[in-house]
């Protein structure tokens, strides 16, 4: 096949490594020229350009722009494409992206691979980060089911679990296990940072470790893509974090009040049920 | 030195192993006399008894029991403590404990070793466990400084790193980094398991990898411990509950109001703040 990719950062870079090990044909596009021939260089694509006109016949385009350029590109790229072209993207939000795509192009299939790296960029790129990692595609009831075919395939020869639903179970399943994670996380690096007396502040700090590691780690990532997933799927994280309010609420009742059986029974039911997500 | 051990699970066995290994002799008591069987031939102790009375004439007994066994072991114990014996405990709240364990026995020492594994119990006893790890030793005005001494000296020959402070100072400490993260980590599992729709519920369980196993990794441990941390440093707790639902509060509302240059800020906050913990 041949294959188109729009931004060359890490993900790009993962699925042009990926693709090109397959025996696929890869093309690239980046905005800058030097992202281009460092792609070339690292053996991500085997052409670049940042001229959108190189990706004109291509059987399957992936849009790998941070969230909000998604839209945008696609209005760019769309002169160039051919009829039978297949788009998709690498969002990590799915409703307003899907509308708004399928709008501009029919043959547009939302995807979304659940894969990355605490680097960033290109330079961070390796072959099989989506193996044995969700990759969730999104079609809407209109999607045509060969475009949905196309990247099913796809996906599937990555080495990724493939799993199909609508849009906005997506964007409500990544709130509850990822976006709220963020807000939760990255509230006690805050809270902590506000106890007024200089020497506890300094003791915490020194105190601190792997519980306290594990707990703010989402918290204290990437600013722009927590923001962004906020920005985003809006209305599903704060349907979590209203459940999520509610559920400390009532667990700092219990705290308050002394009710230690009953805590210990929500720890232990946590305890067990956490299993389920792992 | 003699060394008295009151309770062979994991923090006494390592402890026990420490100590012989740097030349001590060491006995210890547990309930069950199998418990004794087991930790002499681990190498744990030197001699084990279900009798208190094995411990006339230690220079130090470590009270290794959980929380709520510290004030009570010590009750037993006095009647067999020669006069220069230091008595310490490792428990993770100091402020109540080291009050009513000083009013039975004037020459006791409040301290906290903080280090652990996810394997509880003697056999997962090993060496060298709180090397580089933090030791608090948590002194009242009126505790006898050679007794301070005689702890800060054998900590510092474990590798730890000791630190001396107020029981209220250490309580309120660890409130923020290890008992609060407990907290805001079992109410995201418990919220994440509001979700009724089971198709959601279902994918939720599918998506989650490690943004939400770290968030919710200490929320899913130990359940007696965390009941017993809130129960123990109730005041400290519910204090920064407080102020991290304050927090939050504020983080959900430039959500909602679509204040996204400023969550951004909060967010790169964060990120550049944590590291002050790590």
């Amino acid at each position: 096949m041949d294959i188109g990719i729009v931004g060359l950062g890490l993900i790009g870079g993962c699925l042009g490594l990926d693709y090109r090990a397959l025996g696929h044909r890869v093309y690239g596009v980046a905005r800058r020229e030097e992202t281009c021939t460092a792609a070339i260089a690292a053996g991500v694509v085997d052409q670049a350009s940042p001229d959108q006109a190189i990706l004109a016949g291509m059987d399957l385009v992936v849009i790998c722009t941070p969230i909000a350029a998604i839209v945008p590109t696609l209005t760019a790229l769309v002169p160039h494409l051919a009829p039978h072209t297949v788009v998709t993207d690498v969002g990590s939000v799915k409703g307003e992206i899907v509308a708004a795509a399928t709008a501009l192009w029919p043959r547009f299939v939302g995807g979304h691979p659940m894969a990355g790296k605490a680097e960033v960029g290109l330079a961070a790129a390796e072959l099989g980060l989506f193996r044995q990692r969700a990759y969730v595609i999104t079609p809407l009831p209109e999607t045509p089911p060969d475009g949905v075919d196309i990247l099913d395939g796809l996906a599937t020869s990555l080495g990724a679990i493939v799993l199909h639903c609508a849009p906005q179970a997506h964007d409500r399943a990544v709130a509850w296990i990822s976006h709220l994670p963020v807000m939760v996380s990255t509230s006690l690096i805050q809270a902590c940072l506000q106890e007024s007396d200089p020497m506890v502040q300094q003791l915490a700090q020194q105190l601190a470790s792997s519980g306290f590691c594990d707990t703010s780690r989402v918290g204290g990532g990437n600013p722009e893509l927590g923001m962004m997933m906020a920005r985003y799927n809006q209305g599903e994280l704060l349907r979590s974090l209203r459940v999520y309010q509610n559920q400390l609420r009532a667990i700092a009742d219990l705290i308050e009040q002394g009710h230690w059986d009953s805590l210990e029974t929500l720890l232990q039911h946590s305890h067990d049920a956490r299993s389920k997500f792992l």
